[in-house]
């Protein structure tokens, strides 16, 4: 990495400058805000597929990849789905182009002799370990979590995360066959406008998330 | 988002070009691999402190953004880590240029005020809540791991993120004051060479992972 001359609030150096533009930096985390109301512009299957195609490949423990998404179109299921989320996030529910509900997979081990063939003899030993398996699926759902949000604004989208759902509700309501557990909520769509109202969130410095040994 | 004519495996339909470019989106996610074996380049705090500063806008709940990072760069903490860290992972810990324990803050509510004020009345409710405020912080820290690893991807640098690591025993040799609760490791550096010995492991496709309503 190159220096450059920024100079950023409670650090006394210079910052280095990324791999990637300004123009990266700003679509991904600098500019990006978390979105509430959405035009009429949909958002396909195919974007959605191009989305997840990116970011299946970040990592996760043993490559187990428990991500799963419920993609909620139709006004039916929209419906179905409202019934179980807050009050105040009912109606951008109802709105938004596509919902997807972040769900994890507590089946994942199943597939590891395909995601992990030198780790095959684990798809055994986790069977009978309920519990362990809720818990990975849940801790590495939240890591790609993260990677969704990234890879929803690398394809040019916009992102509306919400907790506030009641999850044994929409786990009742979608996923009595598969045995999914939902997570989190993201609305999805292109910003109506600024896209929300806002004014943008302080965040702490690096220094006061840090600690050096 | 415009099309292009690659085909996905799995997937009968051409999948959308992203709105960033192949080599950003390999940079991040599509040649990034988890790293095992670094050179000698070191990492400086100012390189971290840049992908902080990048990755601290990526959205959690109520703005909580509950991750903290020790950095472990002495040999003498050093030492101290990899005696709480699996033995499959201890040689790694060692010879790391530098160490990041990924921690969740349960006292992140003290800040509200700051980076959430119209919630600002959530700190005082918040604080008897002691398992519902780790369970948050834990929650939002996953979510922002996945950001950091785009982020160190996004500065250039290359992540060896771990599990398998006896968290209660790291707790109580370095954030016995601070309350912190680590969650995972990850080593940074440069990779040498290909940097891990690994083929690159199978994902599932997109109508494997996802159902639409």
């Amino acid at each position: 990495m190159t220096t450059d001359t920024t100079v950023l609030d409670g650090l006394d150096f210079p910052v280095p400058a990324l791999a990637v533009g300004d123009d990266v930096a700003d679509l991904l985390f600098r500019q990006a805000r978390t979105i509430g109301t959405f035009t009429d512009q949909p958002v396909t299957d195919e974007e959605l597929a191009a989305v997840y195609d990116l970011i299946k490949w970040g990592p996760t423990a043993i490559n187990t990849t428990p991500l799963r998404l419920l993609v909620v179109r139709t006004p039916e299921a929209r419906q179905r789905l409202a019934a179980h989320v807050n009050d105040g996030n009912r109606d951008r529910v109802l709105a938004a182009p596509v919902t997807l509900v972040v769900a994890s997979d507590p089946g994942f081990h199943q597939h590891i002799p395909t995601l992990a063939p030198h780790m095959s003899a684990l798809a055994d030993a986790l069977d009978p370990q309920t519990e362990q398996r809720e818990q990975m699926a849940r801790m590495n759902t939240l890591i790609q979590f993260g990677y969704l949000i990234v890879g929803l604004r690398a394809a040019g989208l916009d992102a509306g995360p919400m907790a506030g759902l009641d999850t044994a509700g929409v786990d009742a309501e979608f996923f009595a066959e598969n045995g999914w557990q939902s997570q989190l909520i993201i609305n999805v769509g292109h910003r109506e406008g600024e896209g929300t109202s806002y004014p943008r969130a302080a965040r702490l410095d690096y220094e006061q998330v840090s600690l050096t040994v």
